[in-house]
């Protein structure tokens, strides 16, 4: 998504341990009209695949997960990170491994909420190494439901995530894929 | 909202310690047309005090908060519960209790993003004793803005933190508030 990549190139900027900052319209200032395009663009890459849930992770894949549920005319589920107070139901668990942290967290949603008739839509923000998005297909899978493929808004491709789900079958399309960054600023995107 | 209420009283349960599950449609499973149409109503509250900017506090107010931003045309900025690596710029910080959790936990948000022409429109999911909202104007105080008012989805009326705020003169629009309920699933709203 041209667009995209021209945002990240005017507004991003690259910070040590491959830290990509789209903090100005993606992860903590929201542009709500930006993203309901991106939610558009998600729409048109997957309405031929029928999905029927939009299935994300907190916190900051839930604005992208909106837009394109409202665009796709599906509801959308968040996974939580932590086993809160007012999940009281029997929940799908599965345990996520964050390189930037150096830790696993255990990640839930409640079992209401996906079965075996669903066909799935994974979103969330970044793709990196994958293991949110390994998380949420893993938790799809318990709840027997089809996951029909994966939309982020920004791929790192050089840490092979995204890739190694596409290797594996599976339909992940992201709107920028970043091939290479450095700390100067400049970065590289792939040809889709 | 007359259609809010209804789905409360349909899919809503009420839980031992002042818990109103709204999992289903509001914060774990999102029924995202429905949320929109929240999101609409809000701007039609709050249009005519020319908001330039939602603010929100992760998680579960994003999505409402997206749906606002979308009808008014304005972007949202979303406070963070705590500093994570990809907020390096100055940050407002300000201190929220949580009787839920029986703790204080730091609340931040970049200072790039909230600036002193910014009139703030203040969106969460619930309101109960209004603590996370005074964090959220505390914040905005702190930017020199204008916090022209707040909505939310659902006000426990009984927690009274709606009413302590419009006692200081805030403008605070609650889509459904709930006056009293009971373990039996009762559930009595104020009328609007």
């Amino acid at each position: 998504m041209k667009a995209l990549e021209e945002k990240i190139v005017k507004e991003g900027a690259v910070l040590p341990g491959n830290i990509l900052k789209v903090n100005s319209f993606l992860n903590h200032r929201i542009d709500a009209a930006f993203i309901m395009e991106m939610g558009e663009e998600i729409a048109r890459l997957f309405y031929e695949d029928k999905p029927t849930l939009i299935f994300t992770i907190e916190t900051s894949g839930i604005a992208i997960a909106m837009a394109a549920a409202v665009n796709l005319g599906i509801p959308l589920v968040f996974a939580k990170k932590h086993k809160s107070g007012n999940l009281s139901g029997d929940l799908y668990k599965t345990t996520v491994h964050s390189f930037t942290h150096g830790t696993d967290y255990t990640v839930v949603a409640e079992k209401n909420f996906i079965n075996e008739n669903d066909r799935v839509l994974i979103v969330d923000d970044f793709l990196a190494n994958g293991k949110a998005l390994e998380g949420l297909i893993d938790i799809v899978n318990q709840a027997g439901a089809v996951t029909v493929g994966a939309a982020t808004a920004i791929e790192k491709g050089f840490q092979h995530g995204g890739d190694a789900l596409r290797e594996k079958g599976y339909k992940v399309c992201s709107l920028a894929i970043v091939d290479s960054m450095d700390d100067s600023g400049n970065i590289t995107f792939r040809q889709q």
